[in-house]
Parts: C-alpha cells; sequence; structure tokens
C-alpha cells in the first residue's frame, strides 16, 4: 500500500525525547516543512487549516466587540523605529532590511515589519482629529518578520502569521478596559476552542512589549512543563502617540495625546495546539478547531462492504447535515487498523467504526480520540450522541490539560528550593519577588527559568523575594518558556 | 453637524476627469490612504472589507474545487529567480532586495516575492515523487511586492494582496484542464459577485506571464473605455518542473516532469469595482460584496419619532433574520437628506425609506442605488420583495456594465482607422493580427494600446492584420489599459 508506506516513520515517544516528539508529530501529520531560507517554514495544508480555524473563530470575537480590519504596509521606513526609543532598542537586533529595490540603492532603508505600532503610529495621526474619531479600533490579520537566532516550527520562526490589534482611545480609563477585554477574549479563545487553560496576568518590566507601559499576557503550560506565552495585551500609554503625535481635540476642546494600545496572537498558537495536547500516537485536535471532527470507518468482510458502505454513507449525510465536519473513509485496500492509526496520528477528535453486527445491533462504535474510549451508540439516537461526544472531547481535552498544569505548579521560598526542584521538575514555579530586575535575572541564570507573569489569581500568595529575601511584593510564575 | 462635515468634499464628476473621480471617490469613502514608502497605500476598513468578500467568495469557489490553502515564505533566495530565463528577465526589475537582516550581511541577497512560482518549484520538487501524489492543489492568500514606476490605488501599487493558486499535473491534458477551470472561476466569479463582464481570452506571447507556455486572461472595461485585466490563469507547461526539478514516477514507473499552472487575482479587482460600476455620487457596491446591503433611515416630524423607529427597528430585525446584510441608521440631528447622499455615495444597493405616513399605508419605499427607482413595498410581504430588489441590483449592474462595454466595442481593418478611432473614443477594439511581435509594438507605439487577449468568442472575426495587412491568423481585442 501507497498510502501506508507514506506514514511509516515512527513517533519517537515523549518520554523518551519530548523535542523529537514534537518535530516527529509535525513532519507526519504533515503540517509543515523547512523552507530554503534560514529560520522559515512552510505552512502545509494541514498545518495552514489549523491557523484558518484560529483566524475564523477570533475574527468573529474581534467584529463582535467592534473591531475592524485592514491591511497596512509590509515596509516600514526605519527612522520610524527610532521615534520610540525602547522600541528601537527592543526590535532593532531582529529586523531585516530592504536596501534595494527595482535596481537600485533605496535612499532610506526599509524594515520588514516585526510588528506594526510604529505604522499604525504614523496613520492614526494622520486620521484622528477629534474625540469624536475615538476608539479607533483596527486589527490586521499580516505576516511579521524577526530574524531569530534560534528557530523552532511554529514556536518561533523569522517570518510567522499573526494577527495585530491597534487602537487609540481618549484616556487611560478606556484604553485599559480594551487592554483588558483583549486579553479576555485570548483567554476565552485559549480555553473554549483551543482546549487549552491559561494563566494571565501582567508580565514584569524586562518582560514587557518594548514600548509598553503595560504588557498582560497569556501563558500556558507544555506537556514537556515549559511555558509558551500564547497572546498579549499591551497598554502602551501615550508612549507612542508622543513618538507619532497622535493627538485629538478632547471634550473640553483641549489637545490631547491618545492612550493606545495592541494586541496579538501568531501561529505559534499552533506550535501550543500541538505541545499541549499531543500524546505518542500523535495530534489530539480540539473539536472546535478539527478540520475533521468525526471520520467513519467501515469494517467487516469485504463480501458484505456494500451494505456496510451504504450505511456509513447514510451516517456521513446525516452528521454533515446536522453541522458536523464528518470524512468518510471507505477507501478499499487499506485495513481498517491503518486507517485508525492514520486517523488518531492526525488527531480526529472521534472516531466512527461501522461493520454488519453493529448494522445488525442498530449501532454503531464511538471511539474518542482523547480517553480511548469506546461507546456503542444506537442508531436511532445517533447524531445527537455523536455530537455530544464531540462536545464531550473538548471537556476531557480541556480538564486533561488543567489537571496536568495544576500538578506540575509548584511555589517555592527560595532560589535553591527552586534550583532543587528543577533538577528533577519542569513546571509553573511560584514565588515572591521583590520587584527588581537584578533577582529576575539571577533566577533566569540560575534555573534557565524567566518571569512568566504575575498572575491576576495566584493559586499561592507569596511575601518574600526568592533571591533577596526581601519583602516580595509580587507573586511571580517562574517557568522555561519556549 | 461634525460627521457633515467630513465627507463635505465634492466628487469631480466623471464627465470631467476620470482620474480625479476615481481618487475623489476612493478618498471620500474612506477606503484608502497613501502610506509613508512610496507606491504602497493602507487599506482603510471599508477598503479592506471589499477584499474580505472577495476572498470569501473565491476562497469557497477554490475549495470546493479540490484545493488547500497553504503559506510559504516571503523570502526568496536570489538564485532561485535565476533558474527560469523569462521569469527572471520578467521580474528582476521589480524586485526589492532584503540585504542585511539582524545587524548582519546576508550571503545571499533575499527577493520579496513578486509571484511564488519559484518557492513552490522548490517545495514540490520534495513533495512530488509519484503520479499518486498529483494532481497538487494549493492556493495561497498573501502580500506580494513589485517595485512599480508609477502607481495607482488598489490598479498598481508596490506592495498589493492576492492569491495565487499552483498546481502540478502528470500531464499536459489535465494542467491544462486546471487552467482552464480556474480561469472559468475567475468569469464566473467576475460576473456573478462583482457583476463585472469580462472578456475572456489567451494573451499574446508579448503579454503573457514571465515563464509561462500560455497566459489566459480575463479583461474587464471601466468607464473611461480603458481595461482591467482582472484575473489570470496560466500554462506553465514544464518551464519550472524543468527548472526546479519537479519530477514524478508516472504509471509506467518513467520518471516525468510535471506540467504546472499557477492562477491569481489580487486587490486590483476593488479598483475595477468602482471604475465600472461608480457614478457621480460615488462607489455603487455589488449587493454580494456589499458589506451592507440595504440601510434602513426612518424620516418624518421629530415628534414621531418613536413608532417610527420602533417599525424601523423591527424591519431591521426580519431583514436581518432573514440573512440580509442590513444596517439601521436612526442617529438624530442627522437629516435624512444627508443620510440618503452618505450611503449612496458608500454605494449601499437598498436604501429604505419609512415615515408615520408609510406606516399608516402599511409600506415603506425601497430606493434601488444603480437605477434610482422608488418602489413602494407593502409591509406584508416586505422580506421577499426586498430580497428581490436586492437581487435585481445585481442583474442591472451587470446589465448596465454589459451594455456600456458593448457600446464601446469596435472593430477596425488598419492602424489609421484606429489611430483616428482613438482621437474620439476609448474602448475595446477587435482587430485582425497576424502574430509578429513587431506588428504588435507598432500598435502599441501609435496608439498607445495594448493587445489585452485573443477573445475565446470574438464579436467579429477579421482575417487581415491591422499594421502589415498580411493575413490576420487571430482576431485581437486592442485597448488602452491600466
Amino acid at each position: 500500500m501507497a498510502q501506508e508506506k507514506t506514514v511509516s516513520k515512527e513517533i519517537t515517544p515523549q518520554s523518551e525525547d519530548f523535542s523529537r516528539w514534537y518535530l516527529d508529530v509535525i513532519k507526519k501529520a504533515d503540517l509543515m516543512d523547512y523552507a530554503p531560507v534560514r529560520g522559515c517554514i512552510v505552512f502545509k495544508p494541514d498545518g495552514y487549516a489549523l491557523w484558518e480555524g484560529i483566524q475564523q473563530e477570533l475574527d468573529r470575537r474581534f467584529k463582535e466587540t467592534g473591531h475592524r480590519n485592514a491591511y497596512f504596509p509590509l515596509f516600514i521606513p526605519e527612522s520610524f523605529f527610532q521615534k520610540e526609543k525602547e522600541h528601537v532598542e527592543g526590535f532593532n537586533p531582529e529586523l531585516p532590511f530592504v536596501t534595494e529595490a527595482g535596481g537600485e540603492q533605496l535612499e532610506e532603508k526599509l524594515a520588514i515589519r516585526p510588528t506594526s505600532e510604529t505604522m499604525f503610529g504614523h496613520m492614526y495621526a494622520k486620521w484622528i482629529q477629534s474625540y469624536r474619531d475615538l476608539p479607533m479600533l483596527i486589527n490586521q490579520w499580516a505576516n511579521v518578520v524577526r530574524w531569530e537566532k534560534r528557530t523552532l516550527p511554529f514556536l518561533r520562526t523569522s517570518e510567522f502569521l499573526w494577527q495585530e490589534g491597534h487602537t487609540a482611545h481618549e484616556d487611560e480609563v478606556d484604553a485599559r478596559k480594551e487592554t483588558m477585554q483583549m486579553l479576555e477574549i485570548y483567554r476565552e479563545f485559549s480555553e473554549n476552542v483551543l482546549a487549552i487553560p491559561v494563566i494571565t496576568g501582567q508580565k514584569t518590566p524586562s518582560e514587557k512589549f518594548a514600548g509598553a507601559v503595560d504588557t498582560f499576557s497569556i501563558e500556558a503550560m507544555m506537556q514537556d512543563g515549559r511555558a509558551v506565552q500564547a497572546g498579549t495585551s499591551h497598554y502602551l500609554g501615550t508612549n507612542f502617540a508622543k513618538a507619532f503625535e497622535i493627538q485629538f481635540t478632547d471634550r473640553e476642546n483641549q489637545l490631547q495625546f491618545c492612550h493606545t494600545t495592541s494586541w496579538g496572537v501568531s501561529t505559534r498558537l499552533i506550535g501550543a495546539l500541538i505541545m499541549v495536547h499531543g500524546d505518542d500516537r500523535g495530534l489530539v485536535l480540539p473539536p472546535k478547531l478539527a478540520p475533521t471532527q468525526a471520520v467513519i470507518i467501515p469494517i467487516g468482510p469485504a463480501k458484505l462492504r456494500e451494505t456496510v458502505n451504504a450505511k456509513a454513507e447514510e451516517l456521513y449525510n446525516e452528521l454533515r447535515k446536522a453541522g458536523v465536519r464528518v470524512k468518510l473513509d471507505d477507501r478499499e485496500g487499506i485495513t481498517p487498523g491503518w486507517k485508525f492509526n492514520e486517523y488518531e496520528m492526525r488527531g480526529v477528535p472521534v472516531r466512527i467504526e461501522i461493520g454488519p453486527r453493529d448494522i445488525e445491533n442498530g449501532q454503531a462504535i464511538v471511539v474518542s480520540r482523547i480517553t480511548g474510549a469506546k461507546v456503542s451508540v444506537p442508531l436511532d439516537d445517533f447524531v445527537d450522541q455523536v455530537q455530544s461526544m464531540i462536545a464531550n472531547v473538548h471537556t476531557e481535552m480541556f480538564n486533561k490539560a488543567l489537571a496536568f498544569q495544576q500538578e506540575q505548579t509548584y511555589d517555592v521560598d527560595s532560589l535553591d528550593q527552586m534550583k532543587s526542584l528543577f533538577e528533577q521538575k519542569r513546571g509553573f514555579v511560584y514565588a515572591g519577588w521583590c520587584g527588581s530586575a537584578d533577582c529576575e535575572k539571577q533566577v533566569k541564570e540560575e534555573t534557565g527559568a524567566t518571569s512568566r507573569n504575575i498572575p491576576f489569581e495566584p493559586k499561592v500568595k507569596k511575601n518574600k523575594c526568592l533571591v533577596c529575601g526581601e519583602h516580595g511584593e509580587q507573586t511571580v510564575v517562574f517557568a522555561r518558556a519556549y
């Protein structure tokens, strides 16, 4: 069987080598390939379909909250980056520059956008005159480039796809409300669509976005205990407004600077999705995102195939009509066992097996990808029960990921405790922190863990800095991170 | 009224200055703004929404015909362009190059993609081994850059958005079938969604895509009689397959080169849409693409507002439930007359006026944007009649554009005839052509018109070359073009 050969490569078990497992899974599930440009990948159709699902779900949420899409240029004049001091320091080392075009040297080098605060800032300054123009709520789906030294498919690539929202407001209250609203949309989306539990909180000053006043994030735990920053929302204060002169006449006819925000998620969510849910058999896709939610596989002897296939097609049509993204695999010459493995590897949430005996008994066997549970479903209540099993897969995935996250969450009182913890374990570590960047840096140097965020709802409260032992104003979550 | 002030700028009549009219309309309808990078624009929300509509309609058609989306890198190594001789000659003059990144000079310059045949070629060579891997049918939605000397918003910009389909096939027959299928999808989409009649045909060798064997196009006529190439589909033969070694083992176990195709449409469709349908009052949007298909405006004295607004909201909800993209503008302090102008300028296909007397009479007034016809619609058959009026707007727009195209279509027997024709008129000119590039060039030099395509179904048949008088094998459509 030609098809059987193409997927014969085994997946390294997670317990043996998590990184190897990850690369095996994305290769075997045909999600990406390496591009002939350093640090870039090709998003193959099965990988890109996950991004299309993410886009659809988020785009609806953005529009429901009054945002509209637009498209801003890829090229940003070098001088724009000079206008916001922290911003240029943060991004300059990662910028690629176009220096020649159309056979001529350019007078001013053009950066490829790593993010578009500066370009939005420049345009918003033109578009905003009065408080009546506010709030301005625009999102963009685009490619961005950051010249990364170390890359990892989906999680860190030189070019990646993302959305970046940029909004301008009359005052701090309104801008902070927006910042929090978008963070909450990310949290809700992450939990309800991706089935990924996250820790919401505020970044420490040394981990915040270059140019922001405050950065907030959602942090997810991978199955190797490392963290992925899955989305960020920034309150930018008047930093970019001052740099780009985004000013408006307020209700008292006074000239004011806008308060702006920005917020984004990227194709790294695809990587997070795989690392949170996947197992040794391959991908496990959350039903709301899965391009195929259920696959029907006819079984039994060849001579009875006709009756079985007819029934399978009937079920296929019923599910389809009910809005289930279902696939029927009635290919001949490929064993059911091979098909089972194939769709498990591809992460299809629910598998439906139907054979001659099932038809006699008026039932089909439905198997959950996440628990492996096999359920006999009566055909006279088939659609409802399959739909509820698909919904259950989401809940089971979320609960499993949450239980894992909770199991792998620790708290420590000192750096020594943290060091010995990391000798055996990986995960989120709660600790007190005095607020000093030096203490934070020391944690990183000695444990490899960075502060993920200062959670809004910490599991424990600490009151002494783990490094210096001084008064720890904040409880921080530390973790090694992608 | 603040809002009234922002749109006070008048639109230059088409008859006075078509170019001015175009720029006035896109500015007044708030579709775009100029970016601070040469030849680039910002697609503002109202302009980008048109692209979102185009994407949605085309993407469905691509998927229904078995294509899947993927995403390939923005950067293409310079050496890739050298591999296909015609391709490099065609695109080299327009390429921007990244020469430094992350603070270092790159060893090999990276082009920003102007189109991705080379990158797809490189990857397809890796992915395709056997006839079982074929056809490979992938599309990409992406930004591309061509460093243009003369730019015009939407129609010709240095960076633009587009889709590019790239497919690989076992043989010429299959690849040509794909080429024609995609051209037909573009034609059907153009006519049934954009309400733009087009001439389908084959490009002459000197106008074909750099690297193609044959290029086919759909050509639309703007209201100044100039042409816009609205979509192209290329049969690439084995040119790129040989350059990138896209080979497969065929059914007889022989190594063969793939036959490939590519096809694309871009954001220039937005420009075409405006120039085909717009009038002196502003945009006219085809209903299937219009973000707002109908707007309800309550009228009548302020003291009766409450009853009228309640009824207007009822109608709004009914239309919405029926799937109509409807907007209710019940803002106070803005006159109905101003609102009428505003939504006409924005091209909303149908306007619904409702006042106290209408309610008494159990009716509402529905006005078509394209014909200006006012119809009294009984409220007891409201939704059906409004829906059918919206559908009519599409038909009326298409018919009007088709009538214009036919009126402005001429045929000539000689270059002299063509020259005197262009002294008074603009449009599509049918003429015989011997097939020589020199004759074609002479037409261009003396009339400014280029060959648009060799129509599959020419309105007239000519048999003598308009330039040299020799046997004219082909009947070509010439026009001045954007």
